[in-house]
């Protein structure tokens, strides 16, 4: 399983994201995505702890990749890179836009690309 | 007046990207964000008829700049542009990275920057 986790401080555009990403990568695919949007109030804002607790329990996945939306969005993910005992598999893109770096990553993943493919494929966005 | 108008597949991607540039804009700026996400049944896609009517209703605006998610969204964006009979006002960034140059656009918009100065933030992200 590939997981791709978005963050923003945003919860639609997280929520609206993940439908998109999903639609398009079709069913049966090897894809979790999670929208870690907004605050745990349901406030715009950031909630590294959420974000740690997402990572850690996604234990099925052999990969997983972090994209961020603008500000301290991309704090909230270092924050909880730094608290994450086991971060090997975890590759942060918070430095690529969200949208769009996102949504080809999924693409791509569910196709059965590896990290060096789906690496490979953002790069258009670096 | 200043206008950012915002189009994407997904109205919750264009409905929380709104509230994230008002937020930020502050109360009292010179700026109206339009959200333009989804289909007009709500569901995910684009509509260019609706973009169109959004952007000759904003008559008080003096520049409008369009900002675009992936894929045919940014189709859309073309086609509203050319039916629409008076463009000139009208800046397309439906190339830029949605989120992060939509979200730029709107902080520099409220500070009373000029369209040539707004071109000129943008840049980091071309």
């Amino acid at each position: 399983m590939i997981g791709i986790v978005l963050v923003s401080h945003s919860k639609k555009i997280t929520d609206g994201l993940k439908e998109l990403i999903e639609q398009m990568a079709g069913d049966g695919s090897n894809l979790v995505v999670k929208s870690n949007g907004g605050t745990d109030e349901g406030e715009l804002g950031s909630n590294p702890m959420e974000l740690l607790s997402t990572l850690e329990a996604m234990t099925d996945c052999e990969e997983i990749y972090v994209f961020a939306g603008v500000g301290s969005a991309k704090m909230a993910v270092e924050t909880a890179l730094d608290m994450l005992d086991d971060a090997e598999h975890v590759h942060d893109f918070s430095d690529y836009p969200l949208v769009e770096s996102a949504f080809t990553a999924g693409i791509t993943a569910s196709t059965g690309a590896s990290y060096e493919q789906i690496k490979a494929e953002l790069q258009q966005f670096n």
